[in-house]
C-alpha cells in the first residue's frame, strides 16, 4: 500500500487474536469480559467482537452508548462518573437496553433518582490508591449510605462495585502490576462479603489492560472491562503487558527531510495524529514512538536508542544510526509503533486495514 | 448556554481583535502578514481575516490548501517541508490559485522539479538553532547550490527564505524572544543581502508567535507567518506573548466528581478534548489548564495553585482550595483556560462562539 500521508493501519489478524486470548482468559476465569470500546469507538471493530461471543460492552460516554446501541449492543456500562447534564439523554434510551451506570457521590445519585424515568443499573465507583474518581473502599459508611440511598429509587437496580486500576500504569514490573491488582481484588471482595447477603448477586468489576492481561487472580470478581488490549501499544510493552508482536497500530508516516548533522529524520505526523503521550526511553528521554524498517518485505524493529523523539503540531523528529540515516530516503515512508493506541486512534479518527479497507470510528458530533 | 458534554468556546470579539492588532502591527513594520491557518483550521475563522484585508495565507498541508483553496483564497504557502508523495495533488491546483512551497534539500527540490506541471513559488527552508527541519543558514554552500538547482527548473519561482524559530517556545522571558528574534532577523538579512543582486525580489519570511507577538523588530523582512495568535493560550500567555484576556479560546466542562480528602474536582473533559500539552506551574509541576469560576455572571480567574493538574482519555483532574472546593458544584460547568489553542481545537473538531453558534473546521478526510 501506499500512504501519501500520515495514516493509521489497523492489522486485523492481531486485533482478532488480541480479543481471542483476553476472551480465554476471562471463559477460564469465569468472568464476564465487558471489554471497553472507548479505545476503537468503531462499530465495525466491535463486530469483531461479537463475532467471538461477547455480549456485554463499557463504554465512556453517553454519546459512545448510543452509538454503539444503535449497532445492536444492547448491555453497556457507562464507566465514567454519571453526567448529570445527560440525563434526558440517558431516559431517552428504548428499554430494551440494559444500560448500567457509576457514581461515586451522594448528589448523583439522588439527582439521577429522581429524574430516571427508566430501569438502570448502578454501580459504585471504587478506588484503591489510584487519584481521580471514586470512593475509598475504606469509606464504609459513605459506601453505606450511597447503598441505601440507591435503594430508595425504585428505577436503579444496584450491581456492585467497580473499580480502575490505573496506577499499574506506574508500574515498574509485571511483578508491580500483579501487586497492585491483588491488592485491588482483595479489598473489592471484602467489600463484596460485607453487602452479600442483602445482595446475593452483588458484581464486583475490574478493568485495566495490565492487570487484565498481566494476572490470572480474579478470585471473587464478577467482569474484567479491559480496552486497550484490542490494540496494546508502547505503552502497554513497556509495563509488559504484551509483546511487540501483539501491537496491532501503525502509523505510517512520510519522511519530508533529514538532517545529516544530527541523524535525524523528520517526518509528516505529530501530536495532530499521534497525539502527545509519551513514555520514558532507555536513554530517560521522552519517546513517542518506535520506527520499523522495511527492507526486501522484511520489517526490521530498531532498537530503542533509535525513536521518534518529538513531535510538534504536524512534525515527528526521529533519531537514528549513521548506517539507518543512510537507509532512509526522503519520500519514503516509515511506520511507526504508537506509544498510546487510545488517544492516537482519536487523532486519526479511522483506520485502513492492512488489507486497504478503511474502517470508520465514531463521528465526533 | 448550556453545556452537557466538553465543548470548544470561541470568543469572537477577542479573536478578531488578535486578528487587527497583529494586522495592524504588521502594516507598521511594512510588512506583509500571511498568518497560519493551521491554528483554526476553519473557512469561517479564515474570513474574519479576510474581512480585515488579509489575502495572503499559510497552512502546513496540501489538504488544509485545497480546503482553504475552495473557500476563495488564492495566494496561499504550505509552511511544511514539501511531501513527495503529494506532489500530484500539487499539480492538481487550479492555475488562478498560487502555492508556495517549502524545501531543505536536494532531493526535494530534484523530484518535485522534474514533476511539476504549474508555476510554484519555492522558499528555501533555513533553521537557526531550531532543531526540526532546514538548512542550517551557515551552510552556505548547500543554499548556493539549492538554488541553482531551483534555478535548473522553468515551473520554480524562487521567494527567498522562510524560517520558524520555534526555539521561542523554551524562552523565559519577554527578552529571550526578543534577543532570538534578533539573532534570526541578523542572520536571515545576511543571506538576503548575499542573494539580493541575483534575486531583487527575494523574501525572508518569519513565523513564530512569540516573536511576532513582543518584537518590534522585522528589518528586512518581507512577511510574518503567526498562527497561534488568532486565540492565544496559557503557552503563550506563560511566555509574555499575551495576556489573559487576549486569550479567545476556553473549553467547558461539567464536573462529575467531587474528592474531598484531596481538593480535588473531577471534570468530564481529558486528554481526548485537550491533547495533552502542558507547561510547568508554578509549583513545578505540569499544567494542563487554568480555571475560570463564575459567580453572580462574574469571571474570576483562579490562582496559579488551583489548576487542572492531569488528564487521562476522558476525565481531567482539578486541584482547588478547601474554599473553592465548596463552590463547585456536581453537574455545573466550568470553564477551563487551554495550554495549546491548536492541539485542542484539532481534538474538538469545531467551535461554539459565545453567541451559541457552531463554526464548523475542515473535515479530517
Amino acid at each position: 500500500m501506499e500512504f501519501a500521508r500520515p495514516t493509521l493501519v489497523l492489522n486485523k489478524t492481531i486485533c482478532n487474536r488480541n480479543i481471542e486470548l483476553m476472551a480465554e482468559k476471562a471463559k477460564r476465569h469465569n468472568l464476564r469480559i465487558r471489554p471497553h470500546f472507548k479505545t476503537h469507538q468503531s462499530a465495525e471493530v466491535g463486530r469483531w467482537f461479537r463475532e467471538k461471543g461477547i455480549k456485554q460492552i463499557t463504554v465512556s460516554s453517553i454519546q459512545m452508548a448510543k452509538y454503539f446501541a444503535n449497532d445492536g449492543w444492547n448491555d453497556i456500562t457507562i464507566a465514567f462518573p454519571f453526567n448529570l447534564p445527560e440525563i434526558d439523554e440517558l431516559n431517552a434510551f428504548p428499554s430494551t437496553i440494559k444500560i448500567n451506570i457509576l457514581a461515586d457521590n451522594i448528589h448523583t445519585v439522588e439527582t439521577v433518582g429522581k429524574a430516571l424515568k427508566r430501569k438502570t443499573g448502578i454501580y459504585l465507583k471504587i478506588v484503591n490508591d489510584y487519584y481521580r474518581s471514586g470512593i475509598a473502599y475504606s469509606s464504609v459508611k459513605k459506601i453505606d449510605n450511597l447503598i441505601a440511598l440507591i435503594g430508595q429509587y425504585k428505577k436503579f437496580d444496584f450491581k456492585g462495585f467497580l473499580t480502575h486500576s490505573g496506577q499499574t500504569y506506574q508500574s515498574s514490573s509485571k511483578h508491580e502490576i500483579r501487586t497492585i491488582h491483588f491488592d485491588t481484588v482483595q479489598k473489592l471482595k471484602k467489600l463484596k462479603y460485607k453487602y452479600i447477603e442483602t445482595f446475593p448477586n452483588i458484581e464486583l468489576s475490574v478493568g485495566d489492560t495490565p492487570s487484565c492481561s498481566v494476572s490470572e487472580y480474579f478470585d471473587g470478581i464478577t467482569e474484567m472491562r479491559p480496552g486497550n488490549f484490542v490494540f496494546y501499544d508502547l505503552m502497554q510493552h513497556s509495563l509488559g503487558a504484551c509483546s511487540i508482536d501483539d501491537i496491532a497500530l501503525s502509523m505510517y508516516c512520510p519522511v519530508v527531510s533529514k538532517q545529516r548533522s544530527r541523524n535525524e529524520i523528520i517526518i509528516y505526523g505529530g501530536a495532530a495524529h499521534f497525539s502527545k503521550d509519551f513514555i520514558m526511553n532507555t536513554d530517560g528521554k521522552q519517546l513517542y514512538g518506535r520506527v520499523i524498517l522495511k527492507n526486501d518485505n522484511e520489517r526490521k524493529l530498531l532498537p530503542t536508542k533509535s525513536y521518534l523523539k518529538g513531535l510538534t503540531q504536524e512534525h515527528g523528529i526521529i533519531r537514528v544510526s549513521p548506517r539507518e540515516f543512510k537507509q532512509i530516503k526522503i519520500g519514503s515512508v516509515l511506520e511507526i509503533i504508537p506509544v498510546h493506541a487510545c488517544l492516537t486512534a482519536l487523532a486519526m479518527g479511522r483506520y485502513i486495514t492492512t488489507k486497504g479497507d478503511v474502517i470508520e470510528m465514531m463521528p465526533r458530533f
